[in-house]
């Protein structure tokens, strides 16, 4: 069965119990071009400045729009959104209209930054830029988990994940109370865009900063996830696979726990640990 | 032990078995910068024009500066190239210098591409350019490699994954004869930066195009990757993980064989099948 996120195709299965011709659904990936522009202002016939494209998983554009513009430090609150919306015939372009009077800083934008499937950090136009983004930011939160309810969490996330269950090819991020509540899911092939459509559907819910949350990675923990949670607020970061060396270092500069490889048997801490009370006393 | 590709980090280990204070591997994670110029030219002080930003896994970065501008259509041979190497201090910044008369688009260029730990078809300046790209190219090639040599490939793949047996955290991308040899193998926190580098490797040693050659991915087959695979003129794209449906798409164009979900038990057969020749009959 299709859908915006899904599509059939016409495979070959060879298997050890048979080979068979039969039709299997893969994850649906094209770009999406995002484009900002301030209420009022007429550039390119009012349509804007095109700012990135990202190879993503149709569906939830607006809320990845929004996601990304506040994990680039362009939007604060959804007050500073006018409107949001398609633009143009094809569906790949999503506009994003801000407040006339919104201050960032255009010539930053003048680098034209593009992202595709996976990433995240694009179009910073020097080392520093990508390192240094939009400044780092300290997560301030006294909230505590307990070890037993972030090795729930996994299973809680996979029950969210209708496209993964689907094409066996798509990243998730979802964000819990410190009770393990699962409050919001997005997929997408693009774990950056999973994450971005999250924040932006906080974003317009008036839920940010995450102050009291958990963020739940289906996958590794890069930099740039780590550099948009912290843009969020969040607290404490886990993932199911491996952190990078750039994460752990921001996670800790920026006073975000880090868990990874969180599984059902136990989980890696690897900064700020005291947030997360464990189910044996500490080494 | 640390190394370029992996650093040791103090971590809370958190398990049924026992908490415990220890030392674990983490994959290596910096931005390199990617810098082009044509032999002769003064331009930013024979620095040259910076020309992509992504988040790597150090090591090869000079393969991964070709293999990432043979992806794009600038470089054809190593006969284009004049030097490659490390230029500044920091040892994340690496220049290009290719023949004066090289042809290639220069406002292409322009346009300024970057890619992050996951991307590649970064930096492009509208739609059409992305999946455009350099041109659709026909892979031609008889080449048929038999199912159950296939399904061997994985493992030979992983044996040769140290900095994965190390972290858990690195994709990888190998190359393989018909007979199942693999030839060469790169690691990276970023899947399409492993590729770069086996395509850089590839054409520093004059084994490009890949005619006879099949390619193996140890995770999903996106676009960019096979994007990169058809510029490298691969005829067989095997993933371990899913495809995406614009991958698809591009490997039916480009005449390239694409299997993905390959395990020790079967696989799947998404187009131009002919060269995979099945252990049983097919449907």
């Amino acid at each position: 069965m299709n859908s915006p996120e899904h599509r059939d195709v016409e495979i070959d299965a060879l298997r050890d119990s048979g080979n068979a011709r039969r039709r299997d659904a893969i994850a649906v990936e094209e770009p999406l071009e995002i484009r900002l522009i301030r209420e009022g202002d007429a550039l390119n016939g009012g349509t804007g400045r095109p700012l990135s494209i990202t190879m993503r998983t149709p569906g939830h554009d607006s809320e990845l729009a929004l996601g990304f513009l506040h994990g680039e430090g362009i939007l604060e609150t959804a007050h500073d959104v006018v409107a949001v919306g398609p633009c143009g015939p094809t569906g790949n372009v999503v506009r994003v209209t801000v407040r006339a009077e919104l201050a960032f800083d255009d010539s930053k934008l003048a680098r034209n930054f593009y992202t595709t499937s996976s990433c995240g950090v694009c179009g910073k136009a020097s080392i520093d830029a990508v390192t240094a983004s939009a400044g780092l930011r300290r997560v301030a939160s006294d909230v505590v988990v307990s070890e037993a309810t972030l090795r729930a969490l996994p299973d809680r996330l996979r029950a969210a994940q209708s496209g993964f269950q689907q094409t066996g090819g798509m990243h998730a991020v979802g964000v819990f109370t410190p009770d393990g509540v699962l409050v919001t899911a997005r997929e997408d092939v693009g774990r950056h865009n999973a994450m971005d459509k999250l924040v932006g559907a906080a974003l317009r819910a008036g839920e940010l900063p995450w102050s009291g949350r958990i963020v739940l990675l289906s996958g590794r923990a890069s930099f740039e996830l780590l550099q948009k949670a912290m843009m969020a607020g969040a607290p404490i970061v886990a993932a199911i696979g491996a952190p990078s060396t750039l994460a752990v270092e921001l996670a800790e500069s920026a006073g975000i726990t880090l868990v990874a490889f969180l599984r059902s048997g136990g989980c890696n801490v690897y900064c700020h640990s005291s947030r997360v009370r464990p189910v044996r006393g500490r080494a």
